[in-house]
């Protein structure tokens, strides 16, 4: 849970502190959270990918520094510890370098529970970073990766587990499963730093990363900064394949379709101009080679966000296509 | 423990970072550990005092922003948690007003066990902060609390253990060990910065905040950071009053004497140019009614520091006054 301060300044995911020096200000954030992968390299990238989302919805794309937090498990033995950590941390600092920064210090305390985090600081001018309040009305919404993530890490998780698997086998195989688990891995680990950068050249009029309230809940809280009187309505959910049937065959257990299903490291929504909406969708897909969706849009209101009665699942990726990912 | 990474530039505890305007640099540090007081919030101001002091001891006496990092035990009541986290988030952030900072964010999670830390960033021009590598033959070490806050908090803690008090109830009264509790307390919440300020009056060639390696641990990674080939001589202890006794009641446990005892949020071990140091601690006290004292000598050497045979212990404060802590 991101802390809420009095804020110096402005800020939404990030913090941000005017300083002393010649019209700077400092942007930051930090988070640490617990293990939801297998994978402790794939994990250090997911924490570190994690960390860094907050400044790029704020658009910021240049990290100046980093560092990393981490808990040690006082239940692993000195084997698993000697194995497991330094591959954590390796996932970490190799996200780190993708991301165009470095880590050059942190903490590390003995813990019950494993826990992984980091703190990303970038030091701005004030044209480098977008402050997430200037939605108008005929603004659209864009989402820039599919949700969905924790449906995928607790459907494989039930692979062990019969009693939870019963319920959902009938909609999904354990290959979709664990395909869909190698996608949500992907997709967290993943930068938002395209995304970010593209804000600048589309003009973006605020953003925020999708993570532990769903994307109804920080879409609502999006909403609830904007300096004009609006609100943001969604049609569309772009979601991991076969992850909106898993979550209904559970009930109400996710709140998937209705857009609280917690997400770690998601994708950013985004406030653009109708018209460079779609130009921004296709640049994103040029670059990275992943698809954004326009989700919905922003019209006059009380600064709130719904999700419509019937919202269009888009199945993520639209097609399999054999031995690819996406 | 305090990672230590690759740095970027300079830096020991802590990262100093170039940053891609105007000269400047990135100065930051992060902290986080479980309480060792009972009380939430001097244990709040103890946790920002102690982040804080890495960036004293690199002389840095202007924070620009911190941020918090919490851990809510789940083993507390709902009840527990509503009084106990409050006190401590209002100490922590009492403590970083009084260093002229603010927090603006940070993290919380639930954990097995309380943890409470922070991080601290400052963007410094390059003589707002000193590089602790200068010491030269002649200068003189000088320290700016009392050692023995460890010995002082478990001493409190075996009130209530008959059988670890029957170890030292010959050397130490209970009223002894409640002062010195009190004391402990109030030299781990205190912060270095007047230390910090100091630094730069009186011309300093380097410093390190004494924490977790004990004074000795400390000082020899700062002798091993020196650019001269110099060593340091600690020849006097000061310590927290009558906590060395308790010390050499429980045998070798703390290793007090021998400078590897841990403290938390401890003083400022600063080499000073000899005609300076004693005005710089006579400044200190006058400044904030403490005591400064110097330790010890840095001589022609080969990058190591070492306590004498027989050190000088220094009772702290020299004279008990009624009714008054030092």
């Amino acid at each position: 849970m991101q802390m809420t301060f009095t804020r110096i300044g402005i800020g939404m995911d990030s913090s941000v502190t005017p300083i002393r020096h010649g019209g700077l200000s400092l942007v930051q954030t930090t988070d640490f959270f617990y293990p939801l992968v297998e994978d402790p390299y794939m994990m250090g990238k997911i924490a570190c990918a994690n960390v860094l989302s907050d400044l790029f919805a704020m658009g910021v794309t240049e990290c100046d520094n980093m560092m990393m937090l981490l808990g040690v498990s006082t239940k692993m033995t000195e084997k698993e510890r000697d194995v497991v950590i330094p591959l954590m941390m390796r996932g970490f600092k190799d996200c780190a370098m993708e991301a165009g920064t470095t880590v050059t210090g942190g903490q590390t305390v003995m813990n019950p529970w494993i826990t992984i985090g980091g703190v990303a600081t970038a030091v701005c001018q004030p044209n480098e970073f977008i402050v997430p309040d200037s939605a108008v009305p005929g603004d659209v919404l864009v989402l820039t990766k599919p949700l969905g993530t924790q449906v995928a890490v607790n459907a494989h998780q039930w692979l062990d587990q019969p009693e939870r698997w019963n319920r959902i086998k009938l909609v999904v195989s354990e290959e979709d499963v664990k395909k869909a688990y190698m996608r949500a891995m992907d997709s967290m680990a993943r930068l938002n730093r395209t995304a970010a950068r593209m804000m600048h050249k589309y003009n973006a009029h605020g953003a925020t990363d999708v993570t532990g309230f769903g994307l109804l809940g920080h879409a609502m809280n999006l909403a609830r900064n904007q300096k004009h009187e609006v609100s943001f309505v969604i049609h569309n959910l772009p979601i991991i394949a076969k992850m909106a049937s898993v979550a209904k065959a559970c009930g109400n257990m996710f709140q998937l379709l209705q857009g609280l299903s917690a997400e770690t490291s998601g994708g950013l929504l985004i406030c653009l101009p109708r018209e460079q909406a779609a130009a921004y969708c296709k640049d994103i897909e040029k670059q990275e080679g992943y698809q954004a969706w326009i989700i919905g849009i922003v019209e006059k209101g009380n600064r709130t966000a719904r999700i419509i009665d019937k919202p269009r699942v888009i199945e993520v990726p639209a097609k399999e296509k054999d031995g690819e990912l996406w």
